[in-house]
């Protein structure tokens, strides 16, 4: 395949300097031909500068616009499917199936934000009426809505070569809601990254946008991210990957003359409650779909259930010898780059070696970047005086966890980090549920899950995808689902404006059509 | 008058240990007769942990029981008038017309958070119908909802001893939200703190609530302000006051081993731009209005006229000479503490001495604690190379700044810091409004006020009074006004959630009658 090489901003292409660097087949540990090059201090700065210069007249386009950006890059997206879906398996060892899908998921994600604000209701549009007679002093009119924060950098993500990289959720969210955006690729996949940058660059393009509100960085998160979250025209962050990588981009956002919000989807193991009517009454079905979701992707999602609760007894010793005589090697297959491998290896091996914990299923894989399953054993008190117990190992491997008593679960639950989700396996006879059992399960969490699995998120209205830290870094927000757009927006109201300098959403007599609170109450007038 | 003078640890008192220390007539500097005494390690603990201990049974009460409470809590303080009224000025030197005026606020507040919770729309419930049949994968039924983040430390303000301290709007929003509140009295009021404190405990046992919903500490910031903060139970921070104490504070939350969030209310300028056109038609009534927003409550509102930008030229000179005549020593008065007093001195001493700026008003108080005017000017140019120019002097003063440009105004304001509000005056002569001027204002405020002043902030449903950094150190948030609930929650969803166990807000049916998002359409179904 033929690449350009090089950081794509604005208009035009990035400096050829250094040393390229080339994306590696995780299948094979060969490098592929097509050299890229990271983007120089000079192209960092030229992409954050001419993002800042689109701002203001992005952020003042109508929602129509808008949609017709994201529908625009939707279409360009599936004008280059071939191209992604041969691209995926050799950067990532997807395989094509899983890219096409992934694509799918994509475009649907773009098409859902353009609906969102093509439809405008999501600004919180409020308007409270002047009362010029008022004693002591007169009422100002006021009117408030969510703006967009400012450029946004947008950190590719290594386990979502599409739906959570350049043209993924984030950018998705933050152009939906007037943001520019300057995208750093995840370095295991570049020729992904480019090909969905030039999708954006070409729908930018097609829809007259400003240069600059859309541009993409090759390289590093250390060596190009950095510096471009401390660019003083960056305003809010979105990332996906490791808790070091996050951490170190929250700090760095901190350090800054003016701190700016950082969305960094960190870690999470996702735990699973078993309750004991559910383990009497559907032990095989849960250890099949709970080996179906531990390997799903080869374990390699955000929601991968790294922490199961059962009840001490011999009901729990039957499911989990059923469970473990399905991770087999099947259940593996290779990292989608060499460095999950290894952390793989370092994170099993130190919890093989844990005094606490024995070793149910424990197997090496000999391929380049091979991950095969390892499953654990170990009990609540030994996981209540240890938490590196419910540490993340990111792959084919969860935590078998048995419990001696409710309390003693509720005790586990409020001790655990934050968590993307939490899912309570019950039966009838379960019931009713134990409300201080849902309360400290959503105290830790953003998803409560009953009766399923954490892997697979749906994309929708009422997704919430964030939970305490450091399942995300704020977890007030979502990444996921159109409540995404609020990561990059703040309250802006005016006081007494004219009406013509107003914002459509906010203008007298409602142009838009939109749903806005006024005096307190929704309404479309 | 005869007060406790321990901290209010639930339905008990805190301990008598330690020195005790007294509260200060500003005005006289004498030491009022009353004897209070700091929080000890141990009170913090049991408030935080008795905080945690409520903190679940309270997240789950609907919002007629929160109404309930917060409007008990208003009563409470209706009840007490006579004792706040007396109190306020021995303890802040502000007259009692004021403590009146603000008791009303605080009251009203309460009851406008009331009416928020029991209406119930608040929770933007989300609700995404299943699709079992859909292929590939079926899509699960999703309900999402805002629900309390958890035990939240507020802190009171010095300025606002009864609407931003105690039974304050950061003790409101937390309250309805559904959160727990651990508030630490400003040490210059400990007495208005007790009776506000004493007022919430006996609404919250009226209402039968959990002991714990609310705890007041006595002490200091840095002594019982930092350990709460690093304190586990405490999930989010309301603070407002000094950049070095809200910075000190975001450093603890971010250091815990769960970082939190913090609202901390910080430093504001709040720019006032005057445009030629205005400034012809009607520079005597705004230098009036000026001078009277500028000494409101002796200059100590957040939203304060710090800097004031006037084009260059005999217009500007003959508006500063009218605005300097009016800010004689009838402007000054007595500060809410010492503290305060100090420091605008130390302020108003570095600006003076200062190469590129003039002092237009110069007058020093003999009164203890007494402030008096000072007025300033400079450039733009100057402005450009030296941004402490720029850096809030708290009390009755300002600086008036001249430009040379269009550009150059627009320079001004983008390279300030955020602040909570942007004012521009203008003339039909002036219009139409340059979109970049708006633009870039809106990119550093939260508030634009047209042919107003900053001070005075409308508590409604639309009012945004936050910003960039450091006007709040999380500018996407507004601390007055119903928006004010958003600081202290979340965003939580459940995926197949039997109906028995949902909150009401999401049940079947719509029990609350409520507006919810259903598949993306609002409905009330």
């Amino acid at each position: 395949m033929s690449f350009i090489g090089t950081s794509l901003i604005g208009h035009s292409t990035g400096e050829k300097t250094g040393t390229p660097f080339f994306g590696v087949n995780p299948a094979t540990g060969a490098e592929l031909p097509e050299p890229f090059f990271a983007a120089s201090p000079a192209d960092i700065d030229r992409a954050a500068k001419l993002a800042k210069g689109a701002f203001y007249a992005y952020s003042r386009t109508s929602g129509t616009v808008r949609a017709a950006f994201l529908r625009a890059i939707a279409a360009e997206l599936e004008s280059v499917r071939a191209a992604i879906v041969v691209r995926v398996p050799l950067e990532t060892a997807l395989p094509e199936g899983r890219a096409n899908g992934e694509l799918g998921r994509t475009i649907g994600q773009l098409n859902m934000f353009a609906g969102l604000v093509e439809t405008g209701n999501w600004v919180d549009a409020r308007l409270d009426t002047a009362l010029p007679d008022r004693a002591p002093v007169p009422k100002p009119d006021i009117r408030a809505m969510q703006v967009p924060i400012g450029p946004v950098a947008v950190f590719g993500a290594s386990n979502f070569p599409l739906a959570f990289s350049v043209a993924g959720g984030d950018t998705a969210s933050a152009l939906a809601a007037g943001c520019p955006v300057v995208c750093i690729a995840h370095y295991a996949h570049p020729g992904v990254s480019e090909l969905a940058g030039l999708a954006i660059i070409r729908a930018a393009k097609a829809c007259n946008l400003p240069e600059g509100v859309f541009s993409l960085l090759q390289g590093t998160g250390q060596e190009v991210g950095v510096p471009l979250v401390s660019h003083p025209a960056i305003k809010a962050v979105g990332f996906t990957g490791s808790r070091f990588g996050g951490l170190a981009l929250a700090k760095v956002a901190a350090a800054r003359r003016e701190p700016i919000p950082v969305y960094a989807e960190m870690s999470s193991v996702n735990p699973i409650v078993i309750l004991p009517g559910a383990l009497g009454s559907r032990s095989e079905t849960m250890a099949t779909g709970l080996a179906g979701s531990v390997s799903m992707g080869v374990g390699q999602f955000c929601t991968n259930p790294g922490l199961v609760l059962l009840p001490e007894g011999e009901a729990s010793d039957a499911f989990i010898a059923s469970f473990a005589s399905q991770m087999d090697a099947s259940k593996g297959g290779t990292a989608l780059h060499q460095g999950i491998a290894n952390a793989y290896q370092t994170s099993t091996s130190t919890k093989k070696a844990h005094a606490s914990v024995s070793t149910v299923v424990g197997i090496e894989s000999k391929n380049p970047a091979g991950v095969a399953p390892y499953i654990f054993r170990a009990t609540a008190a030994s996981l209540l005086v240890d938490e590196s117990l419910t540490s993340e190992t990111f792959g084919p491997s969860t935590m078998l966890v048995t419990y001696s008593s409710p309390q003693e679960l509720v005790d586990v639950i409020e001790g655990l980090e934050g968590q993307l989700t939490g899912t309570i396996q019950y039966d009838p006879t379960d019931l009713p549920l134990n409300p201080n059992l849902l309360s400290a399960l959503q105290s830790r969490v953003g998803r409560i899950v009953l009766n399923g699995y954490p892997t697979g998120v749906e994309v929708c209205h009422s997704m919430v995808h964030g939970g305490p830290f450091p399942a995300t870094s704020d977890g007030r927000s979502t990444s996921v689902g159109t409540g995404a757009i609020y990561r990059f927006t703040r309250y802006v109201c005016y006081q007494d404006m004219v009406n013509d300098a107003l914002p459509a959403e906010l203008k007298d007599g409602n142009p838009l059509g939109i749903w806005r609170t006024i005096d307190g109450q929704l309404s479309t007038k």
